[in-house]
């Protein structure tokens, strides 16, 4: 495990990247590998990423993020998503996805989609929004992990306005609401965050042991 | 990346583990290193890690648990808390840190602190709670990507009675609220579980790519 611990000690939030240097197809295809493997509540993935690499739409998103560099110097953007729309509906075709990658028929499911269901049904759609954006959070924590162990570098940003960010990506229709994005790409020499000691609680603070 | 994207193929939520293989001492204390190196918002850890190895005490939380084995048989559970309490008490503490590992003075944090002050007094006690729990998601997708890759097997809950467990673990006095938990040991050859087909969407479902 040190490994990961000293990937995971070296990375920090980047606040400028190297803008001429770009991620390949290769390595999104490996992120993007990486968060569709994430752990989530009964296996649902109640959420969905934006992958972003258009200049001129980080320039569009720039505005509604504070300005931050990150935005515009990042080689890539992966906004994660709530799904708003879990319902019966969602939960039908998660089943029919169950049944065909497992070949079991909707019939063995029974005992599962009543589950499935009886979680959907008793909750808010408030509630449900707050339970999907956990689990897109499980993404990111997986995605800073994997991109720190792999040598890109990656800032985690909340600082942003999510419906500015809905109406530049169109995403009302989708029922998608923005929670988060990481910015991957290469840091630059000249980021002076880059120096800084990494500021954390001892373990005494932040476990409890029995 | 490869290897890491191999790591997670191979993981999977454990239900039965082999209650005769224990994770060591140092084992745990990497596993609380990668925790505690997760990154947060506004670098905050918002939350509380709870370690539970004793039996009795696992015992104790079972019935609590839907009565599911990975309760008793796991080797360690690490049970992520919100913190309740952020407030000033809290931002001033963190500053506090800030200046002691960075070897700043408080003055030249006045800026900082007024950001990070502003964040917290402008949220509701809901709203924070909401936040914090985002933020130990972020260390949740950590340790299961960290553990995957070395060779742990663990298996994320949200499945157990939060108000029973703060009784248990007698955390009420501590303002820490029961999230979701991790169990984490080596999974039993007799764990059905093990060789079901991954569920995942197609790639064109979880992503859009401008």
């Amino acid at each position: 495990m040190k490994p990961i611990i000293e990937a995971l000690k070296n990375r920090y939030a980047v606040k400028l990247f190297d803008d001429s240097k770009k991620l390949t197809v290769e390595q999104i295809e490996d992120l993007k590998a990486v968060v569709n493997l994430t752990a989530s509540s009964l296996g649902m993935q109640p959420y969905r990423v934006v992958i972003i690499e258009n200049q001129k739409i980080k320039e569009a998103l720039k505005p509604h993020a504070y300005d931050q560099a990150q935005i515009t110097t990042a080689s890539h953007l992966f906004l994660f998503c709530a799904h708003q729309q879990i319902d019966n509906a969602y939960v039908d075709d998660y089943m029919n996805l169950i049944s065909e990658i497992r070949h079991q028929s909707r019939e063995s499911l029974k005992g599962y989609e009543s589950m499935v269901s009886s979680f959907v049904n008793s909750r808010t759609k408030e509630e449900l929004e707050v339970w999907a954006s956990k689990q897109a959070y499980i993404g990111i924590g997986n995605l800073l992990t994997s991109a720190a162990i792999a040598g890109i570098d990656a800032c985690p940003m909340e600082g942003f306005d999510p419906q500015a960010f809905k109406e530049v990506l169109n995403l009302d229709k989708m029922n998608l609401q923005p929670l988060a994005l990481v910015a991957l790409g290469y840091k630059s020499p000249e980021d002076k965050y880059a120096k800084l000691a990494k500021v954390r609680r001892s373990n005494d603070t932040m476990f409890m042991q029995f």
